[in-house]
């Protein structure tokens, strides 16, 4: 590409509305450019990386045998409600309707319709194993769309599904997506760790995550000093080592607390610590207000709660429903009396003598036993916290943090059942089919990338999934032998179709110099005073290295870089 | 692709709910599986097709230097508020509210947003000419969705567009793109022609359109005996050759014409011919009631109609709205005396003492002259016939059916003008930037070429866009030899990157052969018992054709396929 004749900017001045350094430069660099709340333009640039990210994923797909095709994003309403995840994803989905009033949605995965598409009369054993994927746009309503293309609402995603007639064919297709995915995720630069995670709305049987590390990552990954364990917090297990009190229980106690509201200005006035206290927290759980009842130095974990439930969403009670079912103000719940239902968890049946609240304004109770109370369940509900002891190897949890660019999910017979995929086995008999679904986030895993790789300066994109892998830069265009040795290798890049910058702007060197570096191109020929002696200059954008090199030895280096 | 371990499925029985020969083709073949009401599936088979139709594109719009970017589909609707088209689109714009209720559209067509996406502060002359484009869905309530990917909801489309400093460089540009459709075109096989058509809700200088030749067309393509003249139906001119009649103007005369409402009918009553007649058409035209007055034996042109109201919207006047501006019964409504504004076909200029409605049910009156009533304004309305005069040379016209393929537009300044896309010239003014439009739609050039390469037993894909080039047939799963010379040429083409069929599907020979002609594959080799004199057999889908050919030569005749 000439730039003298293409399409081409960067941008000095930093972005208003970017909330990362990585989307900052994104921005900068011309690659990306907002739309609208967490929806983005792919300008030229960027979509030469994205395209590029596209092949990797394509390639190691086809490598499996997977088999692409292509899905609408526009998808009757009725073939979520059919699989009973209209509820579930709720406003996460954007819906319409069309001009005769049928009600549509924006597909956010595609699960069901794979079914569908795969599903025919007589279909039977020997069809089987097949995987089937897509790269395609999908379509979230984010409450909170975020760091550039991290949080969207508008991406592109691989999606593969595989089809297989039992649970043991179902685990061999799973390992070849695993193996797949790690082998992307390799070529993609990216440091990451695969993790287990919640199944959520997706259901099934097991869910893994490959999380590329970051400090803007939303998620956290819980790793081991001791051994390989890494899991997501949201469904890392609390290990309940905690020992049975031997206090002897004594009796409940009302005490009135005035102006202590917080359990630290509660805990000062009683003198206590905080895993002295029982905190109780009131939430609105698909409509219906729940208590859940966990040890004071310790924050609830909503994906367990869900889980424990069986429900969608979950968020703070408002104070109208508190005030209803504790009859006192916000502030002083406690599960004594309360008019909800309690869930307890695990923990707290070590403890004795604690204090909660009182169900009454500016009162807490003292000397509670779970005696006193009874919760409908008892269960583990608590995020675990760096330092807490590994399920595994019982040596000690550490945290990082990682941005989901992929996981895999073992689904089992939920779709298949629910969208009517059935096989005849080979007694005749009807057989639900057995799924797995794996999802990749292209334009995450270039922001995930970006974040890793890029300096003050800009992108340091791999050289794999480089826009460009080389840019020729003539110093000065009044130099003729400069613009004639920039031209030739130039005319060599197009001869052996590598694609290269050739920049040829009426611009000072050290703009040109600064683009190259924004932009991330790995490598750099400079053609300038040198040529009198036959000499040009070589810079590595990973390291920051110049280098001099005769003009008849450069022909190999550009063989090297298009050859890696 | 190892039939027996893929994905892989065809049907014998006709579509039930397809209305073309072609659209059934590609359902029976497995290629495409409807969703919706015009949303389908792209199964594997098809999307290998679609996939090649995509990188051809890409190709000669890369040869062109255009670059490739990405657009949202999701995009905020006062984008098209301020473009003006809003309303334009009306209905046939899918339209929703996000969680917040900020209202989005989903893209028709992206003028506006590649106008907002290539402007930016201090953008001078020198950055231009370019060309963007990309190759992503396209959505569009269409009100009758029909044949099959012919006129659907959702589809892919290429979209590019031009931005230059003036006209002259627009021509250019145009003119680049021009040449691009046309290797396109050839390169699928298309048999087309390119016809100047009406602008439409686009607006601009000049549209022209690439008409795919089909029966199923639903464009009407006019070209002449004489002369290269080719012209979209809905903008051709009707000439202007009547001659004025020499009759003396004569008196108006109410006359009963009891029974008789059809033009026919009316006719046969005066003894009188169509042409001695006007005809008074009422339309709701954006919700008024218009007249428009046109000689008796011809059609009304809407697209002339509408673009001579600028207007964006025409459907045929309710019976209430009829009986309103008549105060009669429908099917006498006239120029005299019509409560609403009246345009009159040019042609009628020429006319004397013809018979008109009376406004007056079971009236008619006759000797009407030009005088008798007020047009607003008189203009060319009609449609042309087949055996009309040539614009261009005065010979004959005739017709043919199209698919639109693709088109052209030479846009103008009208969106850089609504969009703000200014530059600053040589003598730092701000100019409007010059834009032009140019879209493909890649499942109606795939749907096109369906309908013009098939026959009775299927598709015949041209060699560069078939699903597969070659497929190799073993006749007899139980003969080692067969079977052994049918994996050695598989293994030949894999270790070539010849993407061949193996069809080695224990399935009797006949059903091998249906489906592989169904599906289209233009070259089969079938290994059957001739392999134990060293023979194979050799099948020409296009030709029908069966050649004997030696196992040592065939690979040179696989070659070749895949040189093509």
């Amino acid at each position: 590409m000439k730039l003298s004749q293409s399409f081409f900017y960067t941008l000095r001045e930093n972005a208003k509305d970017e909330d990362s350094v990585s989307s900052n430069l994104l921005v900068r660099a011309g690659m990306i450019k907002k739309c609208s709340n967490g929806i983005y333009m792919i300008m030229p640039m960027g979509k030469k990386v994205l395209s590029k990210i596209e092949n990797i994923i394509r390639e190691e797909m086809d490598a499996k045998d997977a088999q692409e095709l292509l899905m609408p994003a526009l998808i009757p309403e009725d073939v979520y409600v059919q699989s009973g995840r209209r509820e579930a994803f709720g406003s996460n989905m954007f819906s319409l309707s069309d001009r005769y009033n049928k009600r549509y949605v924006l597909g956010p995965t595609h699960e069901e319709l794979f079914a569908v598409a795969s599903s025919m009369d007589g279909k039977s054993y020997k069809d089987f194993p097949y995987n089937l994927y897509q790269i395609q746009t999908k379509y979230r309503d984010e409450t909170r769309p975020r760091y550039g293309l991290i949080r969207v609402r508008e991406f592109i995603m691989k999606d593969a599904y595989t089809f297989d007639v039992d649970e043991s064919g179902l685990d061999v297709a799973y390992n070849k997506m695993y193996d797949a995915y790690c082998r992307i995720m390799d070529r993609l630069g990216l440091e990451y760790k695969i993790v287990k995670a919640d199944t959520g709305a997706m259901g099934g049987l097991l869910s893994e995550e490959y999380q590329a590390l970051s400090s803007i990552g939303e998620d956290v990954v819980v790793g081991c000093v001791g051994c390989d364990y890494s899991s997501n917090l949201e469904i890392t297990e609390v290990v309940d080592t905690m020992e049975d009190s031997c206090e002897e229980e004594l009796s409940m106690e009302v005490v009135d607390t005035p102006n202590a509201k917080t359990i630290e200005e509660v805990a000062a006035f009683f003198g206590k610590k905080e895993s002295d206290f029982v905190k109780t927290l009131l939430y609105n759980v698909d409509g219906k207000v729940i208590a859940f009842c966990i040890p004071g130095d310790r924050e609830l974990n909503e994906t367990k709660a869900l889980k424990l439930l069986g429900a969608n969403e979950m968020e703070m009670a408002s104070f109208e429903e508190v005030e209803k079912v504790t009859h006192a103000r916000v502030g002083f719940a406690g599960p004594v009396g309360i008019d909800c239902p309690v869930y307890m968890d695990r923990q707290i049946k070590h403890m004795k003598n604690f204090i909660v609240g009182a169900n009454q304004s500016d009162r807490h109770i003292k000397n509670v036993n779970c005696k006193d109370f009874e919760p409908v369940e008892v269960a583990d509900l608590c995020q675990v916290k760096e330092g807490d002891i590994c399920p595994k190897c019982g040596k000690k949890l550490t945290f990082q943090h990682g941005i989901e660019v992929g996981n895999l999910f073992k689904l089992g017979t939920k779709y298949s059942k629910s969208m009517n995929l059935y096989y005849t086995d080979a007694n005749n008999q009807l057989q639900p089919v057995w799924m797995g679904s794996y999802g990749i986030g292209l334009e995450r895993c270039m922001a995930a990338v970006a974040d890793q790789h890029h300096d003050d300066f800009g992108m340091k994109w791999p050289v794999e999934i480089a826009p460009f892998r080389l840019a020729i830069v003539p110093v000065s265009l009044k130099d003729e032998e400069q613009v004639k040795i920039a031209n030739d290798l130039y005319e060599f890049c197009k001869e052996h179709k590598f694609d290269v910058i050739l920049d040829d702007r009426n611009e000072r060197p050290g703009v040109k110099f600064k683009d190259m570096e924004l932009i991330g191109v790995p490598y750099r020929i400079t053609v300038g005073r040198g040529v009198k002696e036959g000499k040009l200059e070589w810079t590595d954008r990973y390291t920051g290295e110049k280098t001099e090199i005769a003009i008849e030895d450069v022909y190999s280096e550009i063989e090297k870089v298009f050859a890696m």
